[in-house]
């Protein structure tokens, strides 16, 4: 069962000869979901051996374009390469008609179907759902509308103690209750206190995106105690005015931000160009929140 | 006097994990000529370190995103790095919109003048001209309308052996018809002959650019002579059946076009990315044509 992030591209608006714009893939439980997809994303899926064709959601946060360039090519790539069954895209209302312009100019015709899901941008809302989980959009404060993303999966059925249900001879109507959390009671009114036949599943996991944003405690109440946070982190705290005018966060704020929601775990991502060395930033970040990783290319963050 | 392409992508509709989609620069005096833009130009710019600000013009041979889907990021980058000076575009009509739609998305205005050229697709145009260059399109024949670009020196004026004007006090009024390669006659009617006054100025240099296009030998008598050739060779000549039918040529036929048209030298490029090894491709189209070269990322190939 697993829970995955793999980041694909960390880059704020300027690429770097070693880093490319922001894209990262998420596994849950074998199924890929991408989030933004900056120019040259299908080349680091390459790169990173991801099994594109399985990706069947593609969220976009904005369209600023370090987020969405590499969406047209991706696309075409995913035609050419054979596939059939349909994609689902959410991102801002614009870009829908972006991406059909560039597919209906190219003398082909996609041979799989693009389901496009417009996003509210200005309060949050659940976007997808299945029986495991569950994925609501996080309003960010930017220079344009944005939107974060936040998965979570469903809280999963307690499990039953088979040889306890065995024993007691416990019939199949009474595993609903039992699986839901309640206690079972027998037509003699018996009483099977629900703690003595099963035992609790693994807490469900979440992660939340969290990216391009100034600093903005508005977000806390939604992301509170979520696993895994990515936050940007654009500057450093040295250039807090830089942040504020251009509506990003420094790598203070972002372990501020990660502490103050009581996160397991802060990724900081989408560096300014003029950092070549990033472990200053990281250090930034950890002195509010020790357990902060670097958005690397290729590296991928589990959930256990 | 430089002239020199620098291959920043040759891979053909998909890139490789090795290769990255069309795109050279050709520097000729120190101007800067982008042709073909794919996705991940950008990244490769600064990777081959390349002024990339110097960049004046940029050429788009055709709708299919592999030789443009490159350029919307890397007009937005120029802007973020601080371009003011005007950047022309020639290419076809439709790529306009598709990039005025992106740009004006983006909350941002570019603080440079685009000037876009719409190529005439149908027959051959000179599109620029200044006193060293001239510039013209190559009608190719591909799926949809592609145009080719002959980059072509101007003959340059005849140098005047200085001494020799010394010492038989030639008026500056001569100087004019003697560089143009005309007799000098004096106002007695005394022919002071061009050759005893002048050398030849070297012989103007020319390359001829062609992708995407199926074996077409209309394109010929155009390129007839011409010091570089870049030719697509999308197949090796087992696959020419599959060529024929996307429009696209076999590197045994980039190797006769290029003998035929008694070409200085070959690049083949736009390689599908079944190829992983080169080196057939290669000798095939040396089995036609002994002067060929693979466009490799980051090669530069110079006209001395």
């Amino acid at each position: 069962m697993i829970f995955e992030v793999t980041i694909l591209g960390s880059s704020s608006a300027t690429p770097t000869a070693f880093r490319h714009p922001t894209s990262q893939v998420l596994n849950i439980n074998e199924k890929l979901f991408m989030i933004d997809c900056g120019e040259g994303t299908q080349i680091q899926l390459i790169r990173y051996k991801i099994k594109y064709q399985r990706i069947n959601h593609i969220f976009i946060s904005h369209m600023h374009g370090d987020h969405y360039f590499g969406l047209v090519g991706f696309l075409s790539t995913m035609h050419l390469q054979g596939r059939n069954t349909p994609l689902n895209i959410y991102g801002p209302p614009e870009l829908e008609q972006i991406l059909q312009l560039q597919l209906n100019n190219n003398g082909n015709h996609l041979n799989y179907q693009i389901i496009f899901h417009a996003l509210e941008q200005t309060e949050s809302k659940v976007i997808f759902e299945d029986k495991e989980l569950q994925i609501e959009t996080i309003v960010l404060s930017h220079r344009i509308p944005c939107t974060g993303f936040l998965f979570r999966e469903k809280e999963r059925p307690r499990k039953l103690i088979r040889d306890k249900v065995i024993e007691y001879d416990l019939p199949i109507s009474a595993f609903h209750d039992l699986k839901d959390g309640k206690d079972y009671i027998d037509e003699n009114g018996k009483v099977y206190k629900n703690e003595d036949f099963t035992t609790p599943s693994r807490a469900p996991r979440s992660y939340a995106y969290c990216s391009d944003t100034i600093y903005n405690e508005a977000i806390l109440p939604q992301i509170n105690n979520v696993d895994l946070l990515y936050h940007e982190s654009t500057f450093m705290n040295d250039s807090i005015l830089r942040a504020q005018e251009t509506f990003h966060t420094t790598s203070l704020q972002a372990g501020i931000i990660a502490a103050k929601a009581k996160a397991q775990k802060l990724i900081i991502g989408h560096f300014s160009a003029r950092y070549r060395d990033l472990q200053p930033v990281l250090l930034e970040a950890r002195s509010q929140f020790e357990n902060t990783s670097l958005a690397i290319e290729g590296e991928k963050f589990r959930i256990e």
